[in-house]
């Protein structure tokens, strides 16, 4: 009997990229709030979301610099299962209620993609970057406090994705007064069998389920971004029109289950 | 109308990992013919196949440095398209009929990586070398001349899963009489959802189709090669009992379509 | 006039690998105290410094997660300057008095590989990791606590040089108690011109001079490590005999000076 | 006694980025022939090169994918030494001669890094990308022959800083009309010692010396390349005003010596 979540399968399962839930996750994040043109987010959007009209072509722009563990020890092995993330949340409606939906989503680390694809999150490869916030002062701490400055960037094969900056103003008491919609996702899997490519064996819209969900040290201020025309990528459809606020933060959950929504394959 | 065989989904499908087959491959390889354990063989073959019991655990270790295009100009995006990959090939009988298959696979780029999955290659990321053969004379240059010698590996997360060095001796004229087998996948995707883990979407026996074949500048000589146990990987389960003889040569061909052998998941 | 404190030189010294100092840094580390053979510490060592009686061999390896700020706002340009950093110190004697000797360091960042060379750290480059404390709580957190594990990893070319792990017991109060020694290290800029190769125009002995040094947050605990045999490295000439204690601290300082403590080229 | 061409010196001399010379190299090259603003080149040249009034601003830009080794058999290590790189080459003047000046260098290799900071090149980190020729038949081979198209990138950071394209013409039965000046450089290390900074221990203007030089199957033309400006780069001083021809060829060569024009810190 072979194991493994994800491929590939062995005896042990020691091979799969992806291991057993529960997967657990910790992570210092950089999230720009902006505005996109709201006919460039909703040409993005599968079937069964649509457009907020509230929002107002509102997203937000995440980078994560993540620490992941199921377990097997895999807190201790951070050259197989720390990685950097950026990703792009577009508001939208399901079935009357407000959701995010993520279309575009990047990973350096092939662990975390295989896991990704398992939800619908249409993971690429990519290097990111955030400032950090080191605890032994220096002009190189950048420490949680008012007018601290910290950059992001994401990149693929040599082409800048997206970049930030954002400078601290004040501590937010209530993140929930921020980041408060679930996130869908589409789940796709293709057909390669000629004559069968019209019907992908996976495709679904589905919805994150988060355990245990903390959100902590959540500070705002001002903030830039750029999403730059890339030759091979449709990003900068929904780049900002305008920006708001920049926040940084700590966030963590735990995965154990996924719920899909729509299955559009049957 | 969202386009893309693979996600990223986008009204051009520009961002898609995977654009539309047809896939064209053009590349250099080095081949190493050894022979493992049966019964770790065996126990790595997924239902349908049996051992080959003509082939005493008879496999091939392979690097390659590949070339890729679609239609859209892919060759003159290096950056993007080009990849280097290596992957164990084991003997085995489907149907009565002398096979290959893939238990273990590594890439270097998503792209590959997404196509690959869609074919039922259960490829990792890890990074890949082997020597290559340059036109301008040089003791650096590694002709395709007697006494050449060539070196190749692959390793991921900074550890080395296999070292091979390889001695050439002979043009081979006639390669069908050391690659003669197709190769067999298991196509796999999982299922998140709790309740339903155990039925995943996708998973399948299928056999890889290849347009237009070529196979050239075949040469064989001397081989070492060596799979180490490595935490977090089972590959060192059919590491090398014996080792046959080295092979460095060409190989192109075409992928537009998929034979889907078995379907586990009904 | 061309500028620039490194290669390459240009108009406005933009281009230069290094800045101007002063060079800031902040960091959170992973030290592994221990012991290696003496007399394989002595032959690392270079005119002017002798072994440590004392120490009987003792020696720290460090894994550090640096973010770097000259005074161009490098901070929040992070896929240009943080950085990962592993390095082994060996106890020694210069002048009479206690110091350390770098004969072995990598990073992963070119920046901190041109501002090394320039002090005497004889850089390369690797990959090098280490478990994260993240502060939204999380079985993946690693929280500055009792019981906390972290690993740590550097590999170049495909090859682990070391692995370490460590598991928090208690707080240190006095760090001065640990780390309290100033580093030597050789710098050394080679000759290639034919006949004068023996004369290499900088081979010195010099001390690294650190501006407003601060060690927060310090915690001991058992700790493991091993330096591996690897081809083409000779690091595993002070492969641990025996493992004292792991460390886990945040440290940062300044540089802006060099201490020349002997010219071997006169 | 400790050993090694470079840093780390080591009892055997195994771990030193560069081992002794002679160090051979064979290579596959995309060069593009381009007019820059001869104020901007002029701008970049060291003391004693003058602008080549001649050229009216002519240089090359250049792809290499590198294969070295020395004499340790680094042929078989291609994770460790084989590599790509991607410079610009001005035209100038040295006592009265025509001369190339490398003002900007880029490789993916610290190897090469370390061997060409001992010989002038301002090397730094990057990614490095061109298409190859295989000798597979496929539409993703890329022959040598008229019509094939190749393009040619060089990313750092997460940022590209020159992109090229080439399509093939004709064979050019003699490269010396096109390649035949010699390469100078500015050898450099700084020196850190407050105080000091101003007299750094090497500053030279050096030229390249190569034994044994091939330069075999030469195909030019036509040719684009871009060289955009990116924040902390001052190549774009030096971006094509008009681009000529492309030329893909392939070059060997070895290096014993180096030939010190001037010296500057005297």
């Amino acid at each position: 009997m072979l194991k493994g979540f994800s491929v590939p399968l062995t005896p042990e399962g020691k091979s799969a990229l992806a291991a057993l839930p529960p997967w657990h996750y910790s992570s210092d994040c950089i999230a720009i709030e902006y505005w996109a043109d709201p006919v460039a987010i909703a040409a993005l959007l599968p079937p069964g979301l649509a457009p907020d009209e509230q929002s107002g072509g509102r997203a937000f722009f995440w980078f994560l610099d993540w620490q992941f563990t199921a377990s097997n020890d895999e807190i201790t092995d951070p050259a197989r299962y720390q990685y950097h993330e950026a990703f792009a949340l577009v508001e939208a409606v399901f079935d009357g209620k407000p959701v995010n939906y993520c279309p575009f989503i990047f990973v350096d680390n092939d662990a975390a993609l295989a896991r990704g694809w398992a939800q619908g999150f249409p993971k690429k490869q990519a290097s990111v970057y955030q400032t950090r916030s080191f605890s032994a002062p220096s002009p190189a701490a950048a420490p949680l406090a008012k007018g601290s400055r910290f950059g992001a960037s994401v990149a693929a094969h040599g082409e800048r994705l997206a970049t930030a900056r954002i400078q601290l103003e004040e501590r937010i008491a209530d993140p929930s007064t921020v980041f408060n919609r679930p996130t869908t996702m589409r789940r796709f899997f293709p057909q390669l069998a000629a004559g069968l490519r019209q019907k992908p064996p996976v495709d679904e819209l589905t919805m994150s389920l988060t355990d245990n969900l903390a959100i902590v040290d959540v500070w705002a201020g001002s903030a830039e971004l750029r999403i730059p025309e890339v030759q091979g990528e449709e990003m900068h459809r929904i780049a900002p029109v305008r920006v708001g606020r920049g926040y940084r933060l700590g966030m963590a959950y735990s995965v154990t289950d996924l719920r899909i929504l729509r299955n559009y394959a049957v």
